[in-house]
């Protein structure tokens, strides 16, 4: 009789619903992997957080059942809460060279170089981590180094494509690796899991080799000016067709911006980024040089008001001032929900006289349509699980799917949380798992939540208005107050006959409740706060936080 | 000896350097008009701010030189301002008859009905403001009944283009009077002021025609669903067109959202929107129609949390739920801003199983390149102006009319407050004059300012610690406290210690202003502020604010 095979789940804990914080667990009887690792940046609601990292509570409840975890690539939405992951489950790590050098800066910044197990893995090198055999295939992205991988599992394979795109022209190593996503298909995929930020544009994405293009021409017509450009410092790729369009046109090249000079270092170092001698300069170098033998390279594309072009574009950095001319490049496009601060900084820098180029100098790093349909087809998946993506991707996804012929019920546009049990045969949600944001503020994991964001929310809506009463205890009379402070209400020098009308409204709510004998303190306070916020409302349709104190002595 | 002319002064104090409360004077001896009063939606950092308004000083120091207040067209960044203009100076408005239909429901909201004199003007007519005459010219626009001005000076005629764009085959009336703009220009334009909003898109903006077609296509193919479109309220053209497919497909139309229930019923009224018999129901009566017999017309689309389209989204309305296989259209492109919260109720709607269609459904009102170089090439004005953009926007314009001819000491790119000078040869910038933004927040107006809107900023990062002492008189010694309450800083429960280790921290301060015989107010409350922020960086890394406050008895 043959044994009874078990069930291969997959369990997405993240990156589904929404960009960011991608993190996958593969599970084969007690036996888990984890695929990713990454943070979310905080929704404007999240007032006050600092970044988004997944609920890993199931994992901790299977904490012996984990063996590992297996990196795509480097960017931030995949291995960004790693140093929060490992503090609670020390797990080995396995990545590709790049990407184990930036997680590495990561770790050393959480001090924990020296507890953590990392593991270089080379593209079409497969890893053991019994039952699972995964196999890194190159790909390519905005970042060197990505890889997709070939989970072989005793159920059958699943392939999942990281974040990808095709491009037959990179600037660092190969073109991803589409023979062996067809052989594999060839001989049969249980399961693919893919990229689907890009599933709504049609057509395909070009190579990050036409972005060099682009700065070549700017490079060559731009006369005698500083030539300046911003870009992610994780696109490695892009930052050597910077450097290699600045060395054509013999000029020096000085990198601002924590994270660029971090990521330029690490990549250096670890052979990514090829610099010609003598070609970079320290920052405050620049002065020794005409303006047409300069190019710097920064961060801050996204406006983020700490990066190194809005300090620039507000005068706020100390080494660099614009100069009317110089040529500003935002080799980049906005994020999503990053459109006004990247437009404030584009008007700051044309307002002091710089040429600012923001549009045709930066490709996407993910797959468009005809890239997802050319997976699909290489691999021949049984089943299909649309990834990376918030709800809108992940539908469009699906029926790119279907339209090249998947039965619809062989795809499955799961949530995190989902567990989805996979035999040779069949696939179906059979149930779930927790599953979250975790929210991090300065040094608190997880202690701002729903409560906390609420107020926040409301404090800085209408502002506060604090009011404090000393009772005596023996006579329950008031002794002192009420006193009221605001904050983030009026201007209170030009609002004095309202603060005095308030604190007659409280007044008399206390002549109430000494009337009424109401000397339970909750009472009280209902009461000055049900009064006090009707008259506000009534005065000034403002609804601040009421906060009523009763000192007692 | 010919007698010394006079200057015309064109002051503009809204609308330069960003998008939004458009307002401009021409000022000419002791005459002054205004052009437009307009809102603008208060930026991500205004929090708790309702609305945007410009600051008037500079005319209502200048009262009695002020003749009237001529309206382009009916958006709200043009109109939106007045009631509160109005109530400081009180003149006469001059509109087409949409315009002033729905300025009247705005003076109705405030009670100025009956005190405020509208006049309305059809494009072609002149109006007589001595030394001015203000001739309206028809322009095509995402609003109907748009025009552009032509006002003849002493010195020479200006012409500002309003907002708009060339329709050659415009949903109602007529398209853009190309003629007329042409026939000034042959006689000689001093200046020309004109619309800077879509500046950096290359080629033409589309025919609103070229919707109806789109819609025509999304009507005929829905089969057996419900259609839901929500679009802007005040393109009524839009609208009408809706309205039209509707019926072509025997569907009727039931209208939500209070502002679209507002200016269809104002449209209508006035003429601007016809409505076929019967066609119209209430949202209540559609469960007498099946699904294909309904079209919904709603707000919403910009994903504005109250709108119609977002309540629906996440099954806040309390008459309408997404089905499966709902069509719903957002006739509409999100405004910069608004990209998550449009992409929020996309997903919602996806979600729930609608096919939602956001894309390819809607045309800019807002003229495109050609369409300038066009307006600039019929009106040869002298001196150009760009106006109604963010700094990119008018840098744009600025080129593109250098790139046709113009000398670059012709073009003024001015800010907010500028006086420009003019005389029929000359044009220079001669000072300025009071300019800004008023903040608009319940019944508030102007008085919150930089610090409240800072300290609400504060409280919506880190929260709040509100630390109260009641302190004997006499004594001098602490007799109650001190007592910690937070608020929106961390979840109490779970933070017990560190709110102890807290107020240890407060009694330690305490106890040395004791020792060192501090008895002023100011230096205790700076001591307790100081050390307990020190404490909290050290353990939390955040800076709640800290409001200590000491009740005396």
């Amino acid at each position: 009789m043959a044994a009874k095979r078990s069930k291969l789940k997959i369990i997405p804990l993240g990156g589904l619903g929404e960009i960011g914080k991608n993190i996958t667990a593969f599970e084969y009887n007690e036996n888990i992997i984890v695929v990713d690792c990454g943070l979310a940046f905080p929704e404007d609601e999240m007032l006050g957080i600092d970044l988004v990292i997944p609920d890993i509570t199931y994992l901790k409840k299977n904490a012996e059942k984990v063996k590992g975890i297996i990196l795509t690539h480097g960017h931030e939405d995949h291995i960004g809460a790693l140093p929060y992951f490992l503090k609670e489950l020390n797990v080995p790590i396995y990545g590709t060279k790049l990407t184990i050098g930036l997680v590495e800066n990561k770790l050393k910044e959480h001090n924990l170089l020296r507890t953590v197990k990392r593991h270089c893995v080379s593209t079409g090198e497969t890893i053991d981590l019994d039952p699972f055999k995964i196999e890194f295939i190159r790909t390519n992205h905005s970042i060197s180094d990505a890889v997709a991988l070939a989970i072989h599992t005793p159920v059958g394979v699943v392939i999942h494509s990281g974040d990808f795109k095709v491009d037959y022209t990179p600037i660092k190593g190969n073109a991803i690796d589409l023979q062996r996503f067809a052989v594999l298909g060839s001989k049969g995929v249980l399961a693919l899991l893919a990229d689907s930020t890009n599933a709504e544009r049609k057509g395909y994405t070009m190579s990050e080799r036409t972005v060099g293009n682009a700065l070549e021409e700017i490079f060559a017509e731009v006369g005698n000016h500083r030539i300046m450009v911003a870009t992610f410092a994780s696109n490695v790729d892009r930052v050597q067709q910077i450097i290699n369009a600045a060395y054509k046109h013999d000029r020096k090249v000085a990198v601002i911006g924590r994270s660029m000079v971090n990521v330029v270092k690490t990549a250096s170092e670890l052979g990514y980024l090829d610099i010609p001698e003598n070609t970079l300069i320290d920052l405050s170098e620049i002065k020794k040089y005409n303006d047409d033998q300069i190019v710097i390279i920064m961060t801050g594309s996204q406006g983020e008001p700490m990066a190194a072009l809005s300090r620039i574009a507000t005068s706020d950095h100390r080494q660099l001032e614009i100069k009317p001319g110089d040529k500003i490049i935002l080799s980049s496009s906005p994020i999503p929900g990053n459109e006004k601060t990247v437009s404030k900084v584009i008007n700051e820098l044309f307002r002091k006289g710089a040429d600012v180029i923001y549009e045709d100098a930066h490709v996407s790093g993910h797959a468009c349509q005809e890239e997802l349909k050319l997976l699909h087809s290489l691999v021949k998946p049984k089943y299909f699980i649309p990834v990376h993506g918030e709800y809108r991707h992940l539908k469009h996804h699906a029926e790119l799917a279907m339209m090249l012929g998947m039965p619809k019920e062989n795809i499955h546009i799961l949530s995190n949380g989902d567990v989805l049990e996979l035999t040779k045969d069949s696939a179906r949600v059979t149930g779930t798992v927790p599953s979250g944001q975790i929210l991090v503020d300065g040094l608190g994991v997880g202690d701002v939540g729903n409560i906390v964001l609420r107020d926040r929310r409301h404090l800085s809506q209408d502002g506060l208005l604090v009011v404090v009463v000393t009772i005596d205890k023996a006579s329950n009379t008031v002794i002192s107050g009420p006193d009221i402070i605001s904050r983030g209400f009026v201007y209170v020098r030009e609002s004095e006959d309202l603060m005095d009308e308030a604190r007659n409204v409280v007044k008399q709510s206390l002549n109430q409740c000494e009337q009424k004998q109401i000397t339970e303190w909750s009472q009280i306070k209902s009461l000055i706060k049900d009064t006090l916020k009707d008259f506000l409302w009534q005065q000034t349709k403002r609804s601040p936080m009421i906060l009523p104190i009763i000192m007692e002595v």
